[in-house]
């Protein structure tokens, strides 16, 4: 289900070569959460500013040039994509929000996108193709369009990731319509929580961008029970953030781990994420390499409470154990063949001292990572 | 100068293929940091016990297996190899430091152990040579040998590195020795505060070991003022540090990163060691691309008080300012042929903030680095 079956959501996009322009008409309610960098981009300043009374009217997102570390420049660049959008909508300039993904550092070119944003806007519609343009528009090195959604209540997302994928936030755009109908407080707590289960648990490389942001935006018209929504869109971020973390710049394995047995919840997620972080995990995974050893240096310096009393299990095309309560059991021959015939990989892991449970997110770190992140700008 | 030109260090080694063995006779004080890694490796737990009293007669190190994850087996053979050296130098067990580098989950070839420690032991000596053969024997993957040293005062050390180097520690063994006399408590000061000011400024990929130790042994036939000795001692960690970093897995370039006008010193140092640990910054640096956007983004995200007032340069072959008071000045084409001139690249940072200073150390992301790990045990 696209984002144009939401009623009340239009769009269009356009992509030349690296630049990118979309625009999303819909009016309604939006909560939005951004990155925790204190570097925040100038969209990211202004869309916050926007957003804050609650309501919208559209969206206008670029993609190519992140419009971060621009000064003051940069802000007046932002609002004036506001301006753009909001006199092609006719409506006010703050109910329009605004998004930049892309290189930091350099100014817009204005001139494109005004000139992009007519021709995009003046075809806009509400068809899978209307859609399909959107997705592409806000992409950049994305090897496929990330989407998911909920046909009861009605949620579509739809995304963009890879790179720069924190503990803390992705560095990713991510957009989430609704028919469902809330006040935005209610919305954004239930955003909130949403977020805290999917793109927070989520590293690629451990780098924070300057332009994360998530809107939720409501158009209002559907009656829905706030449980049943809030596990809906907990599900459809959560989808999100596995598809970001599976095209993970050079990613070739989506990695989920999933820690039971901790003192409490903290401690899980605390220990999970610093196995989905490390670097020698995510690169013995690559190799299809069972190496739980740095599974357990990594579990060791996670900050939970550990000792050797540590089992671990693999699973992808089939499932194997590796260590039971400490104990190595060999069976690295038959977990070698379970990472070469799986592109989705499970560690499950029990900590023996409690109740706590959590999972995290990550992907593998391959030659490609490398070559993607030392050859994109200047 | 060789640690065998300490007056009363003795030592020879082994190495064959991916194993080794080497054996240091040294009578003296002792006083040592580990890791802070939750999960320590047997020989961790012994050789702490063990120098507790600030007392050594010797130390044995093998490479290829770290005897890390091997319960209450592993600690026994962690002292069977104390007894081996103490049994071969006519000492006390408790008397023998020991340390261990290589896979973790493995239990030591015992009998490879002893066999080689008598053969090791009987041709020991103070020749260069030996010297030579005791840093062989104790290296993984280190492409070079890693020695510092100060004449006056006497301070000779040799370190094993590479790989897994932390923010906090690094993976990496390094012994030091010296012929100036102090009580251990001295000797604990002053060994902190080097450690405090080279390794653990220290980031090669984030991962921090299960092994790593630092001794500092001093046969005690020397009077020196605490000052100088604290000046040399410092200088000799900080060359080892920068030589672990150079020689970080798959490293192409040494990483400087040097913060002034933060808040105050932590500042500084966060700021420092979140460049010096992004994965972006280092595959950027790997390109020869100076994407002084993402030096941004990390000090964005290191918990540092930034804003964009920011000044970036780039030194190593030549000297280039990329971001003046957050100005880009464009000059990034020059600043791309120093990138391709220079295998020691500083960045200095200015944060127009404050007179806070510090610096960090990390090196470049190549693909060698995913090779190297992705292609490790099993």
């Amino acid at each position: 289900m696209e984002i144009t079956e939401i009623e009340g959501v239009l769009c269009n996009g356009i992509k030349e070569g690296k630049l990118g322009l979309g625009i999303v008409k819909c009016r309604g309610s939006v909560v939005g959460v951004f990155t925790k960098n204190k570097i925040k981009a100038a969209p990211v300043i202004v869309c916050s500013e926007h957003i804050s009374d609650g309501k919208i009217e559209g969206l206008i997102v670029n993609s190519g040039n992140a419009n971060a570390f621009t000064g003051k420049e940069g802000i007046e660049d932002a609002r004036e994509m506001c301006r753009i959008a909001a006199k092609l909508m006719g409506c006010y300039e703050r109910d329009i929000a605004v998004a930049s993904t892309g290189v930091i550092g350099k100014r817009l070119d204005m001139e494109w996108i005004k000139e992009k944003a007519s021709i995009v806007f003046s075809e806009i519609g509400n068809s899978v193709k209307h859609a399909e343009n959107f997705a592409k528009a806000i992409t950049t090195t994305d090897r496929f369009l990330k989407k998911a959604h909920s046909k009861k209540p009605k949620i579509s997302a739809v995304a963009k990731g890879a790179g720069m994928i924190s503990p803390n936030m992705a560095t990713m755009l991510c957009f989430i319509f609704t028919s469902a109908s809330y006040d935005s407080g209610e919305l954004y707590e239930m955003l909130k929580q949403a977020v805290d289960n999917s793109f927070n648990r989520l590293s690629v490389d451990g780098d924070m961008s300057t332009n994360d942001t998530v809107l939720l935006i409501s158009t209002g018209r559907e009656k829905v029970k706030k449980e049943e929504f809030q596990e809906k869109l907990n599900e459809v971020c959560l989808s999100i953030a596995r598809q970001i973390a599976k095209d993970g710049e050079g990613a070739t394995k989506l990695i989920e781990v999933y820690v039971t047995g901790a003192v409490d919840e903290n401690d899980a997620i605390k220990a999970a994420k610093a196995v989905a972080s490390s670097l020698l995990v995510k690169t013995a995974i690559f190799g299809n390499d069972p190496n739980w050893g740095r599974v357990i240096a990594a579990l060791g310096y996670s900050g939970a409470e550990v000792d050797e009393t540590i089992s671990i299990s693999l699973e992808g095309a089939g499932e194997v154990k590796l260590v039971e309560k400490g104990k190595p059991l060999n069976n690295e021959s038959i977990a070698r063949k379970v990472l070469e015939n799986s592109n989705e990989i499970r560690l499950v892991i029990n900590l023996h001292k409690g109740t706590g449970e959590g999972y995290a997110l990550g992907c593998d770190l391959s030659y490609e990572y490398v070559k993607l992140n030392s050859e994109y700008t200047t």
